[in-house]
């Protein structure tokens, strides 16, 4: 696997794990990380692994964009890092492998939006999430985007408004993550979680997540012209083939790649 | 009403409950299956009726697709049964009686995306609900479209990519089904909440039903450029010209029909 | 502050509380209410305060379309009523300031629809909330947009087509409102609320708030398009820079207007 400086990759089995490995600067997102993450996923999406796991070093999963980076940057400059950014966010739907969120601690700003956009998450119960930018200066504006496709708008609200942190629970509640576990556990259950999502065929499980992020948020008619294409076509892939065979031959599957 | 070998019809008073009688093959969606249901709703929707039940005869609620019906077809004639599939569930939202599902037990696959195409579910507490593609090789991309309209986007991401089953608790937690009930009070409290929401006029309600899918899905401004044209020509219909009439003049009304 | 004959404005610091003041017509919303409350928001917007508390005098909180002033009206004239009802709505939405909803009573109809259209809304326990054209006539079309992009689906169609009322816990469970309160606390649970909803820098703040309104209901990618290029410019305006700068030298931020 590729040089990172401010990111690490740990291959177990068919999972790699991404650690955002800046904890004297609470993982924040300087260009350069932003950058190392864009590259690990698209690496880690290239290759065979099933599964990624997201992951910080540290207290503090991300505390989201470094200020220090930003702060002396121009317009185009900035918009540069919200691009990069935007990129990242991307790159995890878009991977063919599943993505999920280790949460073992607070997850602000662009580190809430990493959850929001990861398939899958599992936080601890000392995790928090918040959306600090509507405390006071620079509001939220691009964390809100996956935030608010994951929570109701009134929670919504409530996070981008008034900047303060949401605690695990309340995460759980309102949809912003699958699972919240006691620390100790929280490794057990990411594992747990990520491997009934890796199951059966690889193939047709990438282009299962990546329809899904195709039709969301658009008016149902639209959303079942893109998921019929894509489900007849689906049906002539050797994962679908074999697991019907299977089904009705009474077998175990024996999926292919 | 029309002759039916795979659905049963059954009128009592306003209602007509429309089962899927396949119980041998768990009531699975095969071509001349879904051919009839499409059927059914389409004569049920012409008749006076003002509210529809969508059952299942034995164990199963519904599986979905007929493994046996798609494992030979090759690309176009998936696509042509996937295509009938969505046109049921279309028929389900545009037919003018209040559809509510009576879920009494397994929901899976295009059997989940009935009960969350229906206006309103009840579900028994031994009922469960799963997108099983996710376990393995064809995946569940139909179904996933009226689940992800109705349930968070991580919680979509968990049943679609894991294939596993929630039950019927957390489907009523998820807003996937309105209530859960004891499985003998099922048929109380599927007749309790249909009566509650078929009141009144029926051409008024089905416009009004028609409407809410028309607005949904889409920005908010766009969805009010449809919902005031619609109101305001509904302000002239017999039906609110008698309820504006009737509360004014503080007597019951008399609905037309 | 202007002269008003439906509504009261009273300032009182940085907050404006717009109060329908129709207890004698449980507040509902004739065409001169409806102008009047257009005009207080307008009015409120163009001033420095930071928040807005819409509330409503009497047993009720708002009844929604006064039928006396809808059921002599042609199609043309109930257009332009709606139109005008749908402009409040909007003015709520456009407004820098956050506005939060003070529901003391029932909101039904046009009513709820206030409660759904305001950031952010606080009840008391004896609350409830009702779309009630579901019950019989006149179909709540339009009330029906925000509540739908508040609950979710399965929620919506019964509150729109059972026209019951739920009670201020369901709502909370809904997503419909943020707190619910004993009733003897509810004027602080609104102050808490919105103080912290409005702190930091106010043009930042309204920047967040529109561009969260613009972001929503669509396509994700395209919700990034807008907020990538709103992040970007915001990241050059006075609350921004302070913001920042304050955070990186560890001081309290001065925030300007």
């Amino acid at each position: 696997m590729g040089e990172y400086e401010h990111v690490l990759l740990k291959r177990d089995g068919d999972t790699v794990t991404i650690t955002m490995n800046r904890a004297a600067r609470r993982n924040s997102l300087s260009e350069e990380h932003l950058g190392e993450l864009l590259a690990a996923f698209r690496e880690v999406g290239e290759s065979d692994a099933t599964g990624i796991v997201l992951a910080g070093a540290g207290p503090v999963f991300s505390a989201g964009h470094d200020f220090a980076d930003v702060a002396s940057r121009d317009l185009m400059g900035v918009r540069q890092l919200l691009r990069l950014c935007t990129d990242v966010m991307g790159a995890i739907q878009s991977v063919p492998q599943v993505v999920i969120a280790r949460v073992h601690g607070l997850a602000t700003a662009a580190g809430c939006q990493l959850v929001a956009s990861c398939d899958l998450a599992v936080a601890a119960e000392s995790a928090g999430f918040a959306l600090p930018g509507g405390k006071g200066g620079w509001f939220c504006h691009t964390p809100a985007v996956p935030v608010a496709r994951a929570v109701g708008r009134k929670r919504l609200m409530e996070l981008a408004l008034t900047g303060d942190a949401i605690d695990a629970a309340t995460a759980l509640e309102w949809g912003l993550v699958n699972r919240v576990v006691p620390d100790a556990d929280l490794d057990a259950a990411v594992a747990e979680l990520l491997g009934r999502a890796t199951r059966g065929s690889r193939a047709a499980k990438a282009l299962g997540k990546q329809t899904l992020y195709a039709q969301l948020d658009r008016p149902e008619q639209d959303a079942y012209d893109i998921a019929v294409e894509v489900m007849a076509s689906a049906s002539q892939l050797p994962g679908a083939r074999e697991g019907m065979a299977a089904f009705l031959e009474k077998r175990k599957p024996n999926w292919p790649d």
